[in-house]
């Protein structure tokens, strides 16, 4: 039985992966009283005196949203808001374990910006976090920054900033061990979706100043057409050279690839083009852009995947947990750009002692959620 | 220290009342890639193939959402979507507790029809079920109505037929207790709010064909100007006598009188002008329309109210767990009256030797919620 029959089976059998329990005492009729009617009518009363006081008296205080409307499940693409809940409750379930966040999923049923913002800020009183998931680029760009604007609650696109978060702590760790400066090097993403664009801006956030993007066309460029807002917007902070073609002319001289594209977009003679020791980040899912022995046989340095079964995992529970904990614990309203920079830096720093194979903790290191939630803030 | 400030102490020492917690392993990578991914693939794809299977295989098995606007929160009026979190909080945890319901609240920042309908729909995907709340009427009555009739989960809004349920529970016991049938009694409904309607409706599904309703402006009759819509479709099925007045007027030869208005509008002299050994249900809350004591001094037969410190407490807890239990074992995907009506059958039966002390089953008797959700089907 391989992992997916397994699976299935998990969810057969539990029919749900999260469940709703009670942390009051419900024995008797004094506990009913304290904990619904008559004696919360002080505590709606107190509320509605001073809204703010939601976050000291209700799961305002601990509790996230995950909403999906299932456009970009995994790399499964587009299959809809109940195919989506699945993989909610999985995240949510990471969510408790890894940072007793409560989290709960919402997949719902519209792939309108105007209409997901719309849900969003309508019930956004019970929240006290909005973890975006799964939404396809461009549109999730637009549902954040705008979600960010109206609420009073920090609002995160995980596909975006976990991954992003993850890739910078591996990244810090492998120019370090290779001996190299932020300053100096030159960066190739592969891949301007959600991942794509918000790896592109923490690594300019963090001090990478020669970063080439490539989409399925080629180089983000001045030669392109018909280029969607955020790849303009990109274009103008990155290649500075303004070199233009194919991914392949992108790869000269580069020394740190990052793909969030397909599978075996990257050849091993490709790595010969790439400067001595490359870092290979190849993060497609679960077919890598190429595998981790070809790229280590092709001469690179550092290779990170988004796969457990090999070293150096690119895994998003590295990051949102402790991102989400540090925002409800510290009162952050709006994350910041440099909150992402700091938790990054902070994953990097549980590493103790990196080494090629380990740039990246492992996601069971239970120092990690604790780091980043101290950095958010 | 009285129950509303230990009541608030509860509620600052736990910061609210439920959590989200996991159901499944997450202790190694493996559990990892059954709960999320890559093995979570599986369900997704399965689900998208054929969207019935997330009834078995996600939380939408088990889960049902509590909505609330905040616009009739307990007695206490319009506070608005945070200050009604607390008591949806605390519904979930009654859900859990007494029905192993996973329910979680969602408290809306919208109070027009439209906007309900649409959010709810739109989070549908994610639930088995839907509980409205405290929204107050006569609005509750178009969002059930269009809810239930675009949706295919069941939804009820439980300050009708919760509270609708548990007093014919106890009307069939106190009328059999009393030698009374049904089909001789007159019943005063005082209060036409969402318990008023939804009390006389459920009382003419099960036979009762004398009832007259008052609202504070007097009895609903032909010569009222400007009521509702719902006032003028009730005013055809009830009140056959045609007659016009107010409350007192309306009391002569009553059996039954169900007060769901406001504290002390029936005097114990009122007791005199109805038929004798009137049962009186005086259900406002926190303050029932005449006290308990008085009505017995006045000659009631049998005193029911909404508060547990009395004998016969109209609770909904005694409906609305097992009502929900049963729809998602049943596979119910909309309620239709006759369940109700079973439902109150089921929950007078638990009471083997009625009194007229005990018309209405202790809420915490555990065998209330299995025995109405076996009817729920």
């Amino acid at each position: 039985m391989d992992i997916y029959e397994e699976s299935l089976d998990l969810h057969k059998k539990n029919g749900g992966k999260i469940e709703v329990i009670a942390k009051v005492a419900l024995e008797n009729k004094k506990d009913l009283s304290l904990a619904y009617s008559p004696g919360v009518a002080a505590v709606s009363r107190a509320i509605s005196e001073d809204k703010s006081v939601a976050r000291e008296l209700t799961i305002k205080k601990n509790t996230v949203a995950i909403v999906s409307d299932g456009s970009a499940i995994l790399g499964l693409g587009n299959l809809g808001p109940y195919a989506a809940l699945p993989v909610m409750e999985g995240k949510a379930a990471l969510f408790k374990h890894f940072a007793d966040v409560d989290a709960f999923p919402l997949c719902i049923d519209t792939q309108e910006v105007d209409e997901i913002v719309d849900f969003v800020k309508k019930v956004a009183p019970t929240f006290g976090g909005i973890n975006l998931e799964d939404i396809s680029a461009p549109r999730c760009f637009e549902v954040e920054q705008r979600l960010m604007e109206e609420l009073d609650i920090p609002v995160m696109h995980d596909d975006q900033h976990g991954t992003a978060v993850v890739v910078l702590a591996g990244l810090i760790n492998a120019l370090k061990l290779r001996g190299s400066e932020k300053k100096d090097i030159k960066v190739v993403v592969n891949g301007v979706g959600a991942a794509g664009v918000a790896i592109t801006k923490i690594l300019l956030d963090w001090g990478v100043t020669n970063i080439v993007l490539c989409d399925s066309q080629g180089i983000i460029c001045h030669e392109r057409t018909g280029l969607n807002d955020t790849k303009v917007k990109l274009m103008k902070v990155t290649n500075g050279g303004g070199v233009c073609g194919m991914l392949r002319d992108a790869l000269e001289d580069t020394d740190v690839f990052i793909g969030v594209s397909v599978a075996n977009v990257l050849k091993p003679e490709a790595l010969q083009i790439m400067n001595e020791k490359p870092i290979i980040f190849a993060l497609a899912n679960p077919e890598p852009e190429i595998m981790p022995d070809d790229a280590k046989d092709a001469g690179a340095f550092v290779v990170a995947t988004g796969r457990s079964d090999f070293p150096n995992q690119v895994n998003n529970v590295l990051a949102f947990p402790g991102i989400f904990r540090g925002a409800l614990d510290n009162g952050v309203i709006q994350f910041k750009d440099e909150m992402f920079v700091d938790a990054a830096k902070a994953i990097a720093q549980c590493v103790e002692n990196p080494t090629v194979d380990m740039v990246i903790p492992d996601p069971f290191d239970e120092r990690v959620p604790k780091a980043v939630a101290q950095v958010i803030k």
